[in-house]
């Protein structure tokens, strides 16, 4: 139609140069039919800044200051650079309204993927960041090198709160450090939440006595905001060290808030990202997990889950890594864009989906030291039960960091014989 | 692998006729390769409620009465009903993590998407709903029968908070009832919330006064939840009857939390939904904005954004006719699942985007009169400016209600003669 003129081109700049207070997001991009890549790249650009789609009869002055840039205009993927001014200081939501909001809807796109943003300095010193992060953790749970091992009791539901404690309990007492809920079990008439958090801590105590270790657990606190402040108060007043949250399905706004809620009460947030793989996992739209994992570590999560590359879940190693890479460096150098997180603090990595006591050494091999391993059918399916599983386990960590083959390792360690045994370790080749 | 034995059969049985109290959901799914699709349909089923992917050593016993069912397998469509002790009563995050959460990852499909939910009428009462919905808002505005009519100042950013107020006052002085925030600005150095709010008010009430009309405004609030609140208060000490929110980029947990505080102070939550499309466009894969749609109906916006089918966004009639339909009647028989909404109140659905003048007739042909019409560039456009365009919309909705074509219409009323010449408007065939 004629009078469809746009001033998408307004928005284009090739040669541009982003200066030091700019906010540069890259994305991936597909033109609709009969759309060019520059006046996609264009409309992108007007869509989540200042723009709109007719010629208006007035235009504020202010409009040339803060009208984004699309820039660097490389096949699929384009460069779009944000004056400091468009965004509210400590406000995630108005960012993700912008940077990955409407756009993902126009016509004149067939596909659009955030894939990741620089974040100034300026604009990452309105957020606080985690309160624990990596260190903060490790100094909760004393342990000083190994990775952080945690399972869920599974099946994912189904157990009364004493049932629960009583798997927490094997756990703990196998080795384990933390006990976790699902991502769907917050609190139900069979298994209500307040039980669960009285009955876990008294076996919590017992198995800190017995073993002589901290113990600690991953309560699921999601719900309505209010809520999730009594729920982590209750944890707190419990001797709780941790709060799990899902941090998609409640969202930034409500994470915002408890990140000061549970810094005010010295516990760490652990993010479940249940529902993240409705967006993140068609390569060509949505947002990526890395971009994801950016926003949490920015708001302030101590640790998030970002997959395996090994188990029942969907991502790559070079995903992984480079996800896991962003959390836990200071100065990131890639895989997409640069990132200088200033004095936020680095971010614990959580790996867990479908993981044995086999699949140890590629997942230590592909993290390091510094993550939370969860493994839970992996422990809880183990032939003579959770605690051998649990044991299993760490036997298997034991191996890895005194560098010894897990079958080798095996022939000293029962439990962790049956476990291969049972799920089949193929040797590292 | 051999290990790899799953129980996912114990979570499809093709006969299943739900009960009253469970949860129906419809999925379409593509199973990934060499997984057949009542493997695929009974994995859905497992992730989402009681499963794991190995076998255990102990099986609660309770287990058997939670597990979910897959059934109705018809090609790539399969129903799953979920026994309502999964569910924790007015927890929307919980519903989301377990059925719109780690299933879409699993690496047993390629495409998974969230169609519909039959939610059962216990569930529904341990809601709220809307505090207003449509009834509540046409009192406030004071509107009988014609669409409520509501305009963003755009460009979308860069007026100050003084500008904005005059465009407001231009828009209102038109003839439309509400001043609308986009989605991207809350409130940032040159257009800060408080000031917006303020000048705002004066001009509203000198708009009052010379229309003898009532005027608001869509105040955007997104943020972290207690600032949200924090707002939500300054617009009511202000006098005004709304709040805006970006309710996915904010997340279920706080438009949850506001709920209830916008229900004390009386004022109505227009929702927003950018970032929708990131997981809904893919019609393969992700939320449908059905679902979304009714999600934010059972957690209680009062009007919510559900696309125009005309303009510049995506989204076919069928879709955006469907759901309005279901934001609006108390009963629900389709498209997809039906929904019995109980003491619900029902929800005004919005269109905006990319709308002019030219488009009321379809759009209202499309919603009827029980709707929020949105239109922006469409008249801030408009050759003689703000309050012209404002004019010839409210023109052209008096012309649909009295069934006068278009272009009769516009012989005496030149506001809607000037915007139809600008954006050629076509004779409906």
């Amino acid at each position: 139609m004629a009078g469809k003129i746009d001033w998408y081109d307004e928005f284009v700049k090739p040669d541009h140069k982003p200066i030091n207070d700019e906010m540069v997001c890259l994305y991936y991009f597909e033109p609709a039919k009969g759309i060019t890549a520059e006046e996609a790249a264009g409309r992108i650009a007007s869509e989540s800044s200042a723009g709109t789609w007719t010629t208006l009869h007035d235009l504020p002055a202010r409009v040339e200051k803060i009208k984004a840039h699309a820039f660097e205009i490389k096949g699929k993927y384009v460069k779009v650079a944000y004056p400091l001014d468009l965004w509210e200081p400590g406000n995630a939501p108005q960012l993700l309204s912008g940077i990955a909001g409407n756009i993902f809807g126009m016509k004149a796109l067939r596909n659009l993927r955030l894939v990741d943003a620089t974040l100034p300095e300026k604009y990452i010193r309105s957020f606080r960041g985690p309160n624990h992060g990596v260190k903060g953790i490790r100094s909760i749970l004393n342990i000083k090198k190994r990775p952080i091992t945690g399972a869920v009791p599974k099946p994912k539901i189904g157990f009364t709160a004493a049932e629960h404690a009583g798997v927490a309990f094997e756990t703990w007492m196998g080795g384990f450090d933390l006990c976790k809920d699902d991502e769907n079990l917050t609190s139900t008439s069979f298994n209500r939440f307040e039980d669960r958090v009285e009955k876990m801590a008294k076996l919590r105590d017992r198995a800190e006595t017995q073993t002589g270790e901290q113990k600690d657990a991953l309560l699921n606190i999601t719900g309505e905001t209010n809520e999730m402040i009594r729920k982590a108060r209750l944890l707190h007043d419990n001797g709780w060290g941790f709060a799990m949250i899902d941090v998609v399905t409640c969202g930034t706004a409500s994470v915002q808030t408890l990140r000061d809620e549970c810094a005010d009460l010295g516990i760490a947030i652990h993010a479940h990202r249940a529902m993240h793989a409705a967006f993140d996992r068609n390569p060509k739209h949505g947002i990526s997990m890395y971009f994801l994992a950016k926003i949490m570590r920015l708001i302030g999560v101590d640790e998030i889950h970002v997959g395996t590359a090994v188990g029942k879940l969907v991502g790559t190693k070079k995903e992984v890594s480079g996800i896991a890479g962003m959390l836990r460096e200071n100065k990131v150098a890639g895989p997409y864009l640069s990132q200088d997180w200033g004095s936020i603090k680095p971010v614990m990595p959580v790996s867990s989906g479908g993981l044995h006591p086999g699949l140890v050494p590629p997942v230590m091999n592909l993290f390091g030291n510094d993550f939370t391993l969860l493994v839970s059918g992996g422990i809880h399916g183990h032939p003579a039960g959770t605690r051998a599983g649990a044991a299993a386990v760490m036997q298997a960590i034991d191996a890895v960091m005194e560098g010894i083959d897990l079958n080798e390792y095996a022939k000293k360690n029962k439990e962790l014989k049956q476990a291969l045994d049972k799920w089949e370790y193929l040797k590292p080749r």
